[in-house]
């Protein structure tokens, strides 16, 4: 101990001879800014012999130490590792000296700061909690020691995602500064591969570490094009705002293509493959800049993150129908030779993903984002490029500037350019710089990029580059918290990739040979909102069997039609039967009424009659609902808010043709003197021709109930009563529900089930022969209509 | 009349015998096609000496006899005008003896035909009543002693609208054949020249003629593209339904320029100009044939003319805020001299017009339609394009044709192809053939069409080019009514463009040089869905004055604060000073509780609040209503319908912020008992925050009142009372509205009042201090908000 206080003692004494040399180096003006001390931070990388810190991190806190030395902070530096003190402070001190001078300081004066940053630097060992507590003593001995304040403790994590909780809780017993310092802790991805472990983890972390005190790093928003896309849009709002938007905007174009493959680093790869290793983050972040709202004050952290999430939760619903993926044919043999795997295994693991996202708000609604990452390209270049419509009508004079393409685009590196930089077609407007930090470019090489000749551009760039690491870790010293992943908005953007990466699991990438020779066989197109490549592949090595030979099947079930299909085709036949049906009523009466079921089966369809269906005629459609909850519209578990989420906030549906269940009359729920069942009957009686229905659309429960009749609603006392209240053995317990005396009289009735979880129920109900008490689905007998059962293979099949 | 009659029969002998020769020449097989008689037809030119029948219609009678002949019909032709038989004779037979041979008959064989076509041939003097008769006469007197019987009477007026009345008057009294024969009466545009004048031009005619009897040309619709429009859709509809919508249509341009002036034609030209004479007719039909729901049935008229009034329909309104519009610079001279006007007179009529049209149905939505026409351009040209989003991400090779642009061109002429064709890139589909007297190309020109290489397209075009009168008449020969307009068509046509024309009456168009010298000045584009110039002009010869220099103006008016400015600038203003009260509740309360007036002032701003505020916080807002009339809401004259039909359908809010006045209850309006108010009064204090509205949106009638407060409602009595049910002097004479007790309740209230009309009232209000019972919009005095009046020009300056 006593050994590491002198050398404690002889750095602070070195730190104050070099401040002294630098302001005797810059002048007297300088002199000036010497503040008073502002107190002492340590900084801990914890991994910090690994690659992460060799590369990047020591290179970053060597850039905030020249950056802040003289500011009226003082600094120590520990690297921790698993190794033991010898091993690892010969290791750190190699990486030390190979630190390299940040560009604005003369190399003189960079040797003086780089010799006091190394007196700064120790290693310690970090295994066990005793290891910590070693640790921390120590630095509280030198700040006691030297009379300083201490102003906070970071820890920076350069290690597996799977340790975390045991650092943090490390971290938590014995770390913690007095309360007057700050702690921060920085996090490096992965953080988890899908929603639920995303949860896991961050419920882990939330235990031990505040909000606050995390800094989860996506090192794209360190990125100095990145970092400048809010400021550019703020610097340029009145120019941009009567543009941004859906009539303008034509596509959105987010790319990072690689030429590197993943040999040596497949045991982490495979685990994750290009979406959650590029997409479900660093693309992510990119889009979310570009199109959330703008925060009224750039400097308010909270509202740029309570902004992103907004974003995040409008975005639409994606699965597999949204994107295509590849693998390079090198990458399977990769896999069975680093992860020891026999010549017959095939990862599915993807290299490269296309998808094409859209925004459900008003502003940018039908803009297709195609967001796009490959391996083993033939290219390497990373940009986001907002395509604009063409806007201009050339009477004459097509080759004016005028009727040129006009693009805005974020360039973050390599490709054509090779520099960062912001681009503007000349043809949009003039931008302002966003920042006094970044100069306008007027020498145009001879290249094209994205089209357009570089003299056609207004370009902007930084005029110091500087790596991400740097100035996120400048970020976390002076607690940008904007800079950084918020544990909501993570799991908001795992929430919205999750359900792709499910719909993914047992699709088998399309294989491309790598580099120049991949061609075309990569290009992906829109059809609607679903995306597929644009060429037909020649040769499909792996067979994918069963999806290939099934198509959409016909046959009889309990003795009534039966559809089955794979669950995608299944519910598109049922839209298009849908149509039929609709577009059969409408000629004939003028009007379709259609009752929807709440439960989780229509969801799929209710998005394919949103978004798919173009010509389905909703001006003449009603909507009525089978069942409803007992609670309000607008809380969530209600049907009708599900049917309006899903459908109707989507459609051209005129307001009167919605018929809402009426759950809540008087301000309350389901209350029997308010007659809710009754009035729904009048109101069925005035608009429904005979109150047949021309369509219902039921569900089955688990429990064979079906709309919200279950097996202890006294089925058969309804009479000619076409609406009535009933009991759920599951919560919200009170329902309102059609009867069985409605749903028969319909013209047609759909029964959709799917999932594999309803396959015994559907095996049981096949056994049954007519009527059965304990399956009120069994009841579902139209009198002079007909019933089709939707069946998807999971549910069929099992 | 002997002499007519031997002249008569001697045709008849005349026509067998060609009849004879002809077959003869064809040989044995084509006697079998003698057909047995199938009637006479007569046809009656009205015009029959005049520029177009010179130019086109006996040259399309000529092969209509050429196709007809020896099929079963006889025919005969009479040309009336109104000169004497003599000089009218003469120049007939000048005409008839110019006529040239379809290319599809041998020299031989065209010469018998046309010779036989001559003696079919007559001139008649048409101008009284007995004219008519003595034809007629003529007719029947012919058909008695051949014994034959009669098939139909074709009239075809080939003379100015203003004489059609009197015309079909004649028709309709002496002209009507037997009632087993057809009359068809064509007439040739204008059909008036706005809205009201093609009503009353179409009353006119209905109490003369049957819709079934009037064939109304636009000679458009037999240009052989547009006619094939409809069958190369049906044709190609597996292709083209994924595509034919929204997400994959980005543009589509309907364009027609010529060279041409106007000189020598201002007479009837500067009456009308570009619009009136191109875009309403000839353009919209094309428009309509590419956008119009596919009929079940091509040959099916009716079902094609109520599918085209179903798509006039759903065209969104537009004003001048949606055009541009010029005049080449020479105009005006030639006006000044044919119209021998003084040196200082200037017309307004545009003989340039750029349109931009949206369709609002989900399939087309947000497409933009740039329509445009003009003389004195660079180039004789007329196409109608629809081009495709760039749908295709291209990850590599980005010269494959894939990544090339998608385009499907219906090219009616001239132009660098200089024939009629349909062309679809390859990249889309190769499309089937339209018809088997089309022809596939394949040997390509080395020219450019649009953007690609000829050999870049798929391209077919008819096999023997037809003229399009041609077309029209064995159209109305054979009684397809889909090729021509229908009264509900053109009124449908007219209300649509009516509202353009009349906000153009009174702007000045851009002046351009004529030819190539007009450079990039006439290019256009789109601003949201307002179009301007691309450019600047660089000189405006004719200063509006006004216009220029007020904008918007801010004062007090009834010492309130009052903002003035132009109809359109000050819609603008209210509507975001809506938006920022709407941004400001919303961030103290979460929500925005906005109460909406009917009547005719609101049109403008709830169109505004629709269509150009992308960023209005619709998902918080509950939109009021501050008074209704006691109709149903699904009928026409209800407030909330014009609040749905405006606003509400366009926007994305949530159901549940929607709150009508509930003015049908239990299936009957306003009914005391039903407790209508009291209803609304109750959700009122449910949502709004202590009652208060944040802004309440008010208007003023003629006679001072507002919401539906009149002179005459006992306006003090209402105390607490939020509704209230009052009786207004007009009809429908029963309305709900608020009271003052709720509008002075309100935070914000604005008093929205534009038009000319409203200048007096406003005059009169700015004398009356305080409350007066005779202006009970006196009454409106917030007592803890504020009140802003918004005058547009017209009204506060008359």
């Amino acid at each position: 101990m006593r050994k590491v206080l002198g050398k404690t003692m002889l750095w602070i004494r070195w730190e104050l001879l070099l401040m002294a040399i630098i302001f005797w180096q810059r002048g007297q003006t300088d002199m000036n800014e010497t503040k008073q001390s502002l107190g002492h931070v340590s900084v801990v990388i914890v991994g910090g012999t690994g690659d992460l810190a060799r590369k990047y991190l020591w290179q970053g806190f060597f850039q905030l130490y020249a950056d802040q030395v003289g500011k009226g902070y003082t600094f120590s530096f520990y690297g921790g590792g698993l190794s033991p003190a010898g091993k690892g402070t010969e290791v750190l001190f190699g990486i030390l000296k190979e630190l390299t001078c940040p560009s604005e300081l003369s190399a003189e004066r960079c040797a003086l700061v780089k010799e006091q940053f190394l007196h700064l630097a120790q290693y310690h060992q970090l295994k066990t909690s005793e290891d910590y507590e070693k640790l921390i003593q120590l630095i509280k001995l030198q700040i006691e020691q030297e009379g300083m304040v201490e102003a906070g403790r970071l820890f920076y994590l350069s290690v597996p995602a799977f340790s975390y909780a045991d650092i943090a809780d490390k971290i938590n017993n014995t770390c913690r500064p007095s309360h007057n310092a700050w702690l921060r802790v920085v996090l490096e991805k992965p953080f988890g591969h899908d929603f639920g472990s995303a949860q896991f983890l961050s419920k882990q972390l939330s235990g031990r570490l505040n909000e606050e005190e995390m800094y989860r790093i996506d090192h794209y928003l360190g990125k100095q094009v990145v970092s400048k896309i809010l400021p550019f849009r703020k610097e340029n709002k009145k120019l941009l705002d009567p543009i941004w938007n859906k009539h303008h905007i034509e596509r959105i174009e987010i790319v990072l293509k690689e030429t590197l493959d993943a040999k040596g680093r497949i045991q982490f790869y495979d685990q994750y493959g290009v979406i959650r290793d590029v997409l479900q983050n660093h693309l992510t972040e990119v889009m979310t800049l570009m199109l959330m709202n703008l925060p009224a004050n750039l400097s308010n952290s909270a509202e740029i993150l309570q902004n992103k999430l907004n974003f995040l939760a409008s975005l639409q619903y994606i699965d597999r129908s949204n994107a295509v993926i590849g693998q390079y044919q090198a990458y399977n043999g990769e896999v069975q030779k680093e992860l020891n795997k026999t010549k017959d295994y095939f990862s599915l693991t993807p290299t490269f993903a296309g998808v094409v996202i859209h925004v459900d708000n008003a502003q940018f609604e039908g803009i297709p984002i195609f967001m796009t990452s490959g391996k083993a390209l033939d290219e390497r270049v990373s940009y986001a490029r907002v395509l604009f419509r063409r806007d201009t009508f050339c009477v004459q004079d097509p080759n004016n500037v005028q009727c040129k393409s006009k693009q805005i685009i974020f360039f973050l590196g390599h490709g054509n350019l090779q520099y960062p930089a912001i681009l503007v077609s000349k043809n949009l407007f003039k931008p302002d710089l966003v920042s006094s930090n970044w100069k306008e470019i007027t020498e145009y090489k001879d290249v094209n990029v994205l089209g357009l000749p570089l003299n056609d551009y207004y370009i902007q760039s930084p005029i110091v580059p500087r790596e991400a690491y740097c100035e996120l870790i400048s970020h976390v010293f002076i607690g940008r918290k904007d800079s950084f992943i918020s544990s909501e908005g993570l799991l908001a953007s795992w929430a919205f990739w999750t359900p792709l990466l499910d719909s993914l699991a047992q699709v088998f990438p399309r294989l491309y040979p790598g580099g120049v020779a991949n061609g075309n066989l990569l290009n992906f197109q829109l059809r609607g909102h679903q995306v597929t490549f644009s060429h037909e592949a020649v040769v499909n090595v792996i067979k994918t069997g069963l999806e290939e030979n099934f198509q959409v099947m016909q046959g009889k079930f309990r003795s009534s039609d039966m559809v089955s299909a794979w669950a995608q085709e299944l519910v598109e036949r049922l839209a298009s039967d849908l149509l039929l049906a609709a577009e059969k009523a409408i000629h004939e009466e003028g009007q379709f009424h259609l009752a929807l079921s709440g439960g989780s089966s229509p969801v799929a369809l209710l998005r394919s009659l949103a978004l798919n269906l173009y010509t389905f005629p909703w001006r003449n459609t009603h909507i009525w609902q089978v069942d409803e909850r007992c609670v309000p519209h607008t809380e969530s578990g209600s049907n009708f808010q599900s049917i309006h989420n899903l459908l109707l906030q989507h459609i051209r549906i005129p307001y009167f043709n919605i018929h809402p269940m009426p759950v809540h009359l008087n301000q309350r729920l389901c209350v029997e003197e308010d007659g809710g069942p009754i009035l729904y009957e009048k109101e069925i009686n005035q608009f429904v021709n005979a109150s047949r229905f021309h369509y219902i659309l039921l569900g089955v429960g688990h429990d064979g109930h079906t709309a919200s009749l279950f097996q202890d609603t006294k089925l058969d006392s309804h009479g000619e009563q076409l609406v009535t209240l009933t009991e759920s053995p599951i919560k919200p317990h009170q329902r309102m529900s059609l009867t069985f005396t409605a749903i028969n009289r319909a013209q047609k009735v759909g029964v959709l089930v799917m999932g594999k979880s309803k396959h015994e129920l559907v095996t049981q109900l096949s056994r049954i022969k007519g009527e059965s008490t304990k399956y009120p689905i069994t009841k579902v007998q139209p009198k002079s209509g007909t019933l089709i059962w939707y069946l998807d293979y999971d549910a069929l099949l099992g």
